[in-house]
């Protein structure tokens, strides 16, 4: 299988509407978590079961039931129906080779996003999808994995009641929750920073096959950023400009903050991208400036020895009649003669910079 | 003739509304097949007989009249014209050489789409014209040859009345047909990126000529595709924004969906192209770190043995007055010197790290 | 005289409206030939002289003019005239260094065009400008040369009323001319791709110098074919929204179909572009490889024979003591040692694998 | 840290409107200074108490209050809740990797840019966020260091009641300062412009690996000048278009002499941008030039020396009858032999011009 | 200072509406001349001194007012205050540095244009600031020098009432004085055109170190003249829409006219880089075919005399049994051998196709 593109394909000519997760399958089970709160209260729920969630569901109140792992399509797709959730909404929350996107159904507005965070042990970056069902008085969130922690300061800030978030509604929580994912692009971002600064250290110093290697890799990692990074921000646009009831006018200033970080992470993708094809040239000038020395260590041994062998040779012959071999002083003076030779060599090679 | 364009030449100057057949003949005959069904009933009928399919279909009903092979011209025209198809269009169907496109006509709506699967033996991608006439109670579809089978599990849905095919409209139909079309692409995309999976590791161990070659024909082949899926963005739009009264306010949500997949199928032939084409950058620099290597070696050889060489040649020279010949210690001193010069330029090619 | 830029800088300073002829004058008469048709009757008149076919033209019919041959710019000045064609126009019909463009003047509707054949000879792209003005029951086309037979095919069309001409209106008649002039660019582009392949069979085989010639003047070639083709879309989409009178809404189906010719020529030249700068990085692919050929050739055979020639060298000097020159079985030793070099070279080198 | 992302990650996961001061702390202390004019007087504070300036502000006059150094950010946040200042404005004041931007809030203005100075020490470019709130008879202006002087002097014109700026409202001061920002570039982009000579003059004399690397270095200052000036653009068109009450119909004029100054720093940035990487170009070039310098010297004398070496050889040879060794003249007659070698191969190099 | 960016920061700082002459000063005086003409009569008059000219504008007549030399800025200013010409316009005809552009003031069209002019020496291109003020009955055109000619033939058919100028109002003038800077640019076209073919030819033949450098300057050049064309666009399809009263709807085909040429200028410049920038590859690959062929002498010669010095070395070894030193035909036996080798190496490269 290849890394780059889903296994779609194992869905290919079947009806649309059937319940498939598509994708790796990370987790076993599927856990709920229900947080239902308004100013005063808060009750925290968890269960496997989607009607026992279902159940604790307060219309009166802002709801928030994260879905954690959606290898229990059963769970998901009992969830989704009870809340009205279009089949093919379902479809996209259990495909997760979704692109980013928004889509403004009848009573709800569906969202679609890839949360990033860095591998710590290999310094790659991995990524998740996150799926959102804004409602009425509910928010709905899917995530392929429990054992992330980007929601757990949000969860506290609704349990301690910091900030505002307690006296507003839905959209508010929703805001918070795209908030959350899209400031954790920042740190994967400065993460790549490191690498590219790292890499750029190694260039300067000793560039190696190796280092080739890494400029490719982060070269394909920002490829596939871009790919979840540039959809982002129709999505967030769509948000900023409110057109659904769902989201009250005063929240168009939340969102067009969250538009704002979008751009400047776009921004900085663009960058790295221009630094990193930048770091692709520099190796090769290096490449080319390590043939040149070579080439003039070579040029430079050849170019005094190969004369030197000559003269040498030339009183190797054996001759019957060659005086110089017979005068006293031929040997000393020949020396002085490849001395000139050597000397003359070094001064025509110092001035061409070779040396 | 070329590969890259369809020799569309051959009808240079030729009145609009003559029917030829422009393209590679890939079938002799032209078969019709006809499916007629509503929620209760289906009824399948084969024929090479226009008129004979004709008279069979049922207005009550949804009609799916499946056109395989084009060689049959008047076939073509005489169906065709019974419904009252604009004679320009099917001037389009018989001419393979097609872009992807959509024409809304008085009384149907014609669509031209390329179907990619991925040629068994040798790797490379195939491609057929497949044409679409939706009108009030029909669909038409057109294709170059009857063996592909991406129709098959469409037929058993309207046969088994699985899914929810067999109570919706000719809109629903065609919307199938064209996803059966799209999820093909995903099928291609996969084998292409396990190709290009399968040239990256050859980069990385041992990169030939045919490596160059290899990626030279993907990248090709990656021309070619984006030439069939991006215009077949604009058609799906066109479907999505249901401009025409043939298609029910209902489909939109499912053409969105099928938007979002030719979205997504863009992406990946997008992010392809930039992996191929950094996957020449690395051929390059990985034949100028070779010729780096084979520079070295040639000079580390050639740098301890040209000095060796020049001071051997000094002592066979036949000077009469040559003390050094005549000591005793004199040859194995010369090997100690020549030993010298041996590990001062290890020492020296060490540092430079060419050794 | 440089090729690439029209010497328009004859006319700096010149006030508009000035008729003079701007281009290589290529044949020295102008010959006036006038059609007048309608579905019954047809009649050709030929003749040098302006006020002749001006008498000749009948407005109740469909009346085509061609001129051959832009040097005796009075008669082209006198037959525009008449027909109320402004000053500025006849100016660009006589300049034939314009880009494609449509003007829609009071009364009549002006279009450029480039009319692309290739040379049979050489295998060049000729270019001829082609100027059409349609007005109420008139079609002026305006050709360099005579010779060309492009509008051959639809003067025998007129002439034996093969399909619907004869029946319909001067927007028809230019709606043909314009699509033959179109069809005409498969001709060329089929001629293009025929050379790419050719070329591209050189790269393959041997590559020389020759071949990098090829691919810069194909290169350069489609440069300008691009500066004429690209222009041509927005001509032909003027035409298909028919925001003139002078065009009827039935027309606007066939010039949707030249529109979807002018595209896929404008595909085809893109992805021609992109496969001719493909052959550019084989080209230096294939050179960076043959150089690394050269060199491992020159490397292992100076690594081979450099330390031979060292040791022989060595039993070259003429040391009094040197014990080895005294030994019964000295010589042949030394070829033990001297195989047991070159063997232990060739291993080495094939395990590098560059032999 | 990188130094190319801000350290935005240490906010994720907070609450909105929680004041951090993000970015490196760069003075100690917040100065705020109270400029309050109108055409006849004018009165000028200095304090570090938001408080104490709050209360001297003049209703009735233009209040320009500039806040030096953001490190006091209760100060901060004090001043701006005064005025009505949103949180999140707030919040974007004291975060100083914001991108140049413009909203529009009720009741005031928000401007956020970079202010650009050369490092006159290094050369390099330093960048200070300067944020402006813009309401009804006062402006704010933030910046992160009070040592610059570039608002010096619009502070004398306003003492001394130089230009027209004491008649005009605060609309025309935010336009002053925006204008000071703004011209500031062209200093900037002047010492890039002789940075650029200077490196364009040491690639046509001498080009070393510290060219490569201060061309790389030119080349990554450009991609983050983009980053701040391509934004400011669409601020000022903002402006320009006046479509807020607070800046009256007037100022028109002043702010699109601003937006033309963008375009004209834009257009040099990236003239600048396509100069630099034709110096990559020119230098690449070079590396290639010398090494076919390098490769020419090596070839000659290797080509020279090594026949004549074979030649001395020969005759160094021990065979018993080798005639010419016996020949009085057989030495001399050598010494012509490899003359001539020389005369010939000087004659062959001269011919492809290599000497 | 450098070529590429205007001084503009010597202005830095100062209040708007400071008349100070940013550019070189290129002449000492400033003249005003003055054409004052109806379809009747012509007037004529030159002077230094701005009221004299005033004096004798005519407000029934069509007056032009060309300004050469603008050192003079009291004499410009209190031409443009007196024609109720806003300061800002003032500083922008004083600051030579502008980029094209219109601005529609009350009362009057500002149009700022450069003017282009091979340099006749050098070859290189020549630029010239041209601003123009068109109100209800003049015309005021500003150029930094007197010499140049471009206005000549204008003059001239103003004076013998050639064409229609003396019949047509000022805003016919305004586009006979556009149309005369543009015609200008097919000249400039012409002469790089030349120069393109001139290096075309070098590169061909024999490209040296000079022939990179005439490309980088070439290329530069047309970086620079695509700065002051692409803005061009903009000004004259303002003027084409004939958006302000000045220009009466008649002047619409004139300046779409002008506009044609504009584009076509647009056109041949970037047929232009993309050419240029060809030159540049081809430049690089004829330097690796050069390297390959002095390569191949190298590897030519010394694979060929390697191997027989190495023979003749054993021959030359003092071993005391080395049989074959004593056989009669050895000597000449060996020349056999070494003839041999010297085929078998010949055949081998001829194989090759190195030779």
């Amino acid at each position: 299988m290849t890394p780059y593109v889903h296994p779609h394909s194992k869905k290919a000519g079947m009806p649309p509407g059937m319940f498939i997760h598509v994708g790796v399958k990370r987790t076993e089970g599927t856990i709920l978590e229900l947080f239902s709160y308004d100013s005063g209260t808060v009750r925290e729920h968890s269960s496997a079961d989607a009607d026992e969630i279902i159940s604790l569901v307060n219309p009166a109140a802002v709801n928030w039931i994260n879905v954690s792992g959606l290898s229990q399509t059963e769970t998901v797709g009992r969830l989704c129906e009870h809340f009205g959730v279009h089949p093919l909404t379902i479809e996209d929350i259990l495909n997760t080779g979704q692109r980013p996107k928004i889509e403004d159904h009848e009573g709800y507005l569906f969202i679609s996003l890839k949360m990033l965070y860095p591998d710590e042990s290999g310094g790659k970056i991995l990524y998740e999808q996150v799926s959102l069902i804004l409602s009425d008085h509910l928010v709905i969130t899917f995530q392929e994995e429990a054992k992330n922690d980007v929601f757990d300061q949000l969860r506290e800030r609704i349990r301690t009641a910091k900030g505002r978030i307690r006296g507003q509604g839905p959209d508010y929580l929703a805001y918070s929750i795209i908030d959350a994912v899209v400031d954790q692009y920042y740190v994967v971002l400065e993460r790549i920073g490191e690498r590219i600064e790292a890499v750029e250290e190694l260039l300067v110093q000793n560039p190696t096959r190796e280092t080739l290697g890494d400029i490719h890799s982060l070269k394909n990692e920002m490829l596939l950023l871009r790919r979840f990074i540039w959809p982002l921000r129709e999505v967030i646009a769509f948000l900023e400009r409110a057109e659904t009831d769902l989201i009250t006018d005063g929240m168009m200033i939340y969102f067009r903050d969250v538009y704002d970080h979008t751009i400047q992470v776009i921004d900085t993708t663009e960058l790295y991208r221009d630094i990193i094809s930048g770091m692709l040239d520099t190796y090769l000038s290096s490449l080319s400036n390590r043939m040149n020395e070579v080439m003039k260590v070579l040029t430079v041994f050849a170019s005094i020895f190969i004369p030197l062998t000559f003269i040498v040779g030339i009183y190797g012959m054996n001759f019957d009649y060659m005086p110089e071999l017979r005068w006293h002083w031929g040997y000393p003076a020949l020396w002085v003669v490849m001395l000139a030779v050597v000397v003359s060599m070094f001064v025509y090679f110092r001035k061409k910079r070779w040396i």
